[in-house]
């Protein structure tokens, strides 16, 4: 199974291509998708779709496990992440890519263990799975990754719930 | 001038097209896109998107004028109204049709000419101006409408921002 981890976001999105095979991860590619503040909002989400769909071009995952929002911060900044989350949706909707969601707290239960580990454990842990020398830089890949490893350990357990109509 | 009034959503998306030229206002078509619950939130978006491009395929606007998002109420229906905008406003910089935003405020200002107008004034005025028999139903379709008029008396006045950057 090839999983395509990404964290939301709409100057950059980090993004994670792990395949899980017989309980053994597989790192294929990790990056992030940035996008010029000199651009447009639609311009932004243009350039977002476009490679959001080239990766899934490239890679064939055989889903997306993305985290899922919330708001309590700077208002503005989260209706544009959403927005721009709407169209990385979108982009594996149209491309026939099941979708998972996860909150942070089911990434950190998942990777670690427990859901009051702190990030340097979940990226330590990131690191370790995917046999890595070092954590991809930046954290958004990084958590793009254990998004991704998210996915593979529970996939089809507690945590596995496709989107739904009302989700 | 044609321009495509949208009253963004993810469950109903009103939509109003209306020609503006030489001062004069003529209505072309109005309506709502609107998805079903029993799909998943992905499916919506994609029906979303298809249905935007197939207005603008259809009606050839000159200029999309969508409302601007706040959240200040229900944040898990926000987040889904913010992620349905985003796909909207893709479909508009896919077809290279530039899209304006205007506030509740600056669409009554411009309807009525007086931001603290009631709903039931905008929506007298909207049907006044556009020669129309009745205000149209569902009121987000209405409200789509007073966003094109909203566009073609401020379009080029005060209130005329093309989405930046960092709107």
């Amino acid at each position: 199974m090839i999983i395509l981890g990404i964290d939301p976001g709409y100057a950059l999105i980090g993004y994670g291509v792990v395949s899980y095979t017989a309980g053994r991860f597989k790192t294929i590619n990790f990056g992030a998708v940035t996008t010029s503040p000199s651009l447009t909002f639609p311009q932004r989400l243009e350039v977002i779709y476009r490679d959001i769909n080239q990766l899934i071009n490239e890679f064939k995952p055989d889903a997306m496990s993305i985290e899922k929002l919330f708001f309590n911060t700077n208002t503005t900044t989260a209706i544009d992440v959403a927005q721009a989350r709407g169209t990385i949706l979108l982009a594996a909707q149209m491309n026939g890519v099941p979708i998972y969601e996860y909150t942070p707290l089911q990434v950190k239960s998942a990777v670690v263990g427990f859901g009051r580990a702190e990030k340097g454990q979940v990226m330590e842990m990131t690191r370790s799975l995917l046999g890595l020398s070092k954590v991809p830089k930046p954290d958004d890949t990084a958590d793009a990754l254990a998004l991704a490893i998210c996915h593979a350990n529970t996939g089809t357990g507690k945590f596995a719930k496709i989107m739904k109509g009302e989700n």
